[in-house]
């Protein structure tokens, strides 16, 4: 995949499309034209086509029917392709129409990408409520994208198990555990939790990136649990997990204490001697990740077969169609999808 | 106390003679002469002379023997009170007479504060080795002080309890719980000890800056539990404690989601409309505090009936001696300590 999916093109999933979705998709096309060479969008020509107008943006919008025709287009040119039925939304309000539009966008890209069509997936953000309308039975993009990939593969979908990765200029982070109580994510720091967090951080780097990643895990309690007084996780779990994926051959030192291991690992002007931060639970991966910067953030799903990231925001229904929504979040998971660095500042 | 103790002189601690206290004294006179008029040094007259006479710095030291005679010295005098026996010590060596040295500081300046004589105590690192070696119980600044405090009201240790502030430019953090592992410290998230934190929180605010402290409480949980969907500490525990706070006429709100509520507390600029962040665990509190830079950071002793701070860093035995030790931190304690807001950046 490492050299192939590079030359593919993208995929970008054009969200809600009564969110702000399709405006950061444009604008990203207006403001980083040669970023977003060789990105094709997934979704509605319409609503594409309509929002270009509104906002008054020097762009065409093009509808093509195969990923492979947005290799070809001019600068300045949207290639769209439509995954689905076409129906006119509202702005800014909920509907099971739009959730179906959205879904539909991104069962399309996901399909394309273990086609092997498109070399990455980059997933505008949708809404649970319009997709529970709609009546898709999975919560969000991460439970569709393993579902689709595990029927792809002919596995049941606990085979596939996924880890997030939220990536800010000069920090990457990976969260064994995500959306439980704090009570849970302690449960779940587990030998066999830790060492599959690590394999899986392991193989999507190597995958987008074409080199193993230098590794560090933080502890669970104060300290690292200062040699077992505060706590004994440490040592009956995360270590004997880190020395496996030493034998394993992977590049990974730990557990550190929780407090300093992300400024340590954090390397704003490039000078990194870490790439990955292996973080015990949500808040003490999101913590300094959200210090970084929420506008530059990026969310990775590791352990699919086909790369995707996803900007660190929501639909926005408050502000779309206004045409003050940023794009930056989604250029920088663009960027991510290619393997390229993040910079502290995007252009 | 409000207006009274910043009337009165600022005792600082020596620390361990064989660490980098004396020197960041030392250097923190030379530096910053208007920040530390009226300090006076608790600790050992021969040290203090011997360490500025190495460091080539334009201080002389000068012995008194009473906290009232810091007050008239003049620029570039350095008034030190002799707390107890002196002994030659080897810098970064642990000793048990440099432990003695240390100790003797701590308990003469703690003292002074509970005979009213000093309006604040700034403790410069002492050495847990070099106590324990003195025959000192206690193992650190905290439980002397505590201890000491009680025994002046007549009170038994455990009706006096503390919680540690810590504070960086633009943030200041309390914690519920310190050295406890993560699963003793969900334990400690009771209704009880959250309104016992908000309470000494605001006590202490208010004693040293005249006015009632605006709070803000983290959840413990993942986006404070989203509705007990991932953890329902902060609807049985949390939220009635700050329901409780405000009946007794707080300013406090919350429970907030962690990963977000110290980004939109801190507030670098001075337009704060936030001052101190109730963090529910040790690493919850310390990773934004640290991202913000060790070197100003400040620890607070809240909860002792005299106002209390220290750098927080330790003896750093391994560069005493050497000149290069940094005040920045000892300096910004003094700052804290005069009730006063940190910059970005000390001069």
């Amino acid at each position: 995949m490492t050299a192939l999916h590079h030359a593919l093109p993208l995929v970008i999933t054009m969200g809600d499309p009564a969110g702000i979705g399709p405006e950061i998709i444009l604008k990203a096309f207006a403001h980083a034209p040669e970023l977003l060479k060789a990105c094709l969008v997934a979704g509605d020509v319409d609503t594409m086509h309509k929002q270009a107008t509104a906002l008054g943006l020097p762009l065409s919008v093009l509808s093509i029917d195969s990923a492979a025709q947005a290799a070809s287009v001019e600068l300045g040119v949207v290639p769209v392709l439509q995954t689905g039925e076409s129906h006119p939304v509202v702005l800014g309000q909920v509907s099971a129409q739009a959730g179906r539009m959205a879904a539909d966008a991104v069962t399309w890209a996901a399909q394309a990408a273990l086609r092997g069509e498109v070399g990455a997936v980059v997933t505008a953000p949708l809404h649970k409520k319009a997709l529970s309308l709609a009546g898709i039975e999975h919560p969000g993009h991460t439970e569709i994208l393993q579902a689709l990939a595990a029927a792809h593969l002919g596995l049941p979908v606990q085979a596939l198990p996924v880890r997030m990765m939220l990536t800010s200029p000069g920090l990457s982070t990976v969260l064994v555990s995500i959306h439980i109580s704090l009570r849970q994510a302690i449960d779940a720091v587990t030998q066999a939790q830790v060492l599959e967090t690590l394999q899986i951080t392991h193989r999507s780097w190597q995958q987008l990136h074409g080199r193993a990643p230098r590794m560090v895990v933080a502890g669970l309690n104060p300290h690292a649990g200062e040699d077992g007084l505060f706590g004994s996780e440490e040592i009956n779990e995360i270590a004997p997990a880190i020395a496996q994926a030493q034998q394993l051959g992977m590049q990974v030192s730990g557990p550190y204490p929780p407090d300093t291991v992300f400024m340590d690992a954090h390397s704003p002007q490039g000078q990194a001697t870490t790439d990955v931060v292996i973080a015990m639970y949500h808040d003490q991966g999101l913590i300094p990740v959200k210090y970084l910067g929420l506008a530059h953030g990026v969310n990775q799903t590791l352990g699919l077969p086909f790369v995707r990231t996803s900007p660190d925001h929501g639909t926005a229904f408050d502000i779309a169609g206004q045409g003050v929504a940023d794009p930056s979040s989604l250029m920088a998971a663009i960027k991510v999808a290619r393997g390229e660095r993040l910079n502290q500042r995007l252009s």
